[in-house]
C-alpha cells in the first residue's frame, strides 16, 4: 500500500521558513545541499511522514522558477510504493502522463518518477520505491 | 509531537481526480458534503495520514476562488497538535499571524485554527487538536 514519503514545500529562505515548525515543537534536520536539483533542503519528521523545505541555490533552477511563478508554497507530494516498476507500467497503461518516460536514479541510488500535474488533480506527484 | 493529520487538495472534479489514487491501489472514502465549507470531499488514507480532495459546491466558496486563481492543486496542510490552546498562545506570542483570532469549532465538534500563509512559508496551515 502506498505511503506519504514526504511533502515538498518551496521557500525563499530556509532560515525564515523553519521558524513556524520550530515553534510547534518539531525537530528539523541539518541543512543539506542537493546539487543535482540545485536546492538546499531540510527535512522535518512528522509522525511517519516528513515535510521537505526546499530553497533554491540557482536562479534558473526548477524551484526558483516555481517561486517566481507561484510564490512560496506546497510544491510536490511524494508517495512511496512497494514496486515502482509495476506502478509505472500500470499508470502508463492507463494513460497517465509522467514527466519522463524512464525511472530516474537520484542521490544514494534511490529510484523515482514524477507524475505530471495534469494527470494528478494539479498536484506534482513524485513516486519513490520503498516499504 | 505534532503529526500530519491530512493534506488538502483542491480539484474541479472528485470523479476525475480520484483516478490516479485508485490506480495506485489506495482506498477512497465515500463522498461527503461539508455544507459549512461549501465543499464535497473524499479522504484517502495513506499510512498514518490522509489526502483530502476538495471539490467546490458553490461558485463563491473559498475552494472555488482558489481554483479560479491558482488552478487545481495543493491547498492546505493540517497538523494535529496535542494541546491546540497552548500551541495558539505560543504562536501568538511569537507574532505568528492566524486567519482568525479565536479557535473555531467545526463539524463533529473538532477545534481548529488556520495559520496565515504569510507566517508559514506560503503554506496555508491548519492546526487541529488530537493525539
Amino acid at each position: 500500500m502506498p505511503r506519504l514519503d514526504h511533502l515538498g514545500i518551496a521557500v525563499r529562505s530556509l532560515a525564515r521558513a523553519k521558524g513556524i515548525y520550530e515553534n510547534l515543537g518539531l525537530s528539523i534536520s541539518p541543512e543539506e545541499l542537493v546539487e543535482g536539483e540545485q536546492v538546499r533542503v531540510v527535512m522535518i519528521p512528522l509522525g511517519g511522514t516528513r515535510l521537505e523545505l526546499l530553497e533554491p541555490t540557482a536562479e534558473n533552477s526548477v524551484i526558483a522558477k516555481f517561486l517566481a511563478k507561484r510564490g512560496e508554497g506546497l510544491h510536490h507530494i511524494c508517495l512511496r510504493v512497494p514496486d515502482l516498476g509495476a506502478a509505472v507500467e500500470k499508470l502508463k497503461r492507463d494513460g497517465v502522463r509522467l514527466t519522463s518516460e524512464q525511472i530516474k536514479v537520484g542521490a544514494g541510488g534511490h529510484r523515482y518518477v514524477f507524475v505530471h500535474p495534469a494527470s494528478a488533480g494539479g498536484v506534482l506527484l513524485e513516486l519513490v520505491e520503498g516499504p
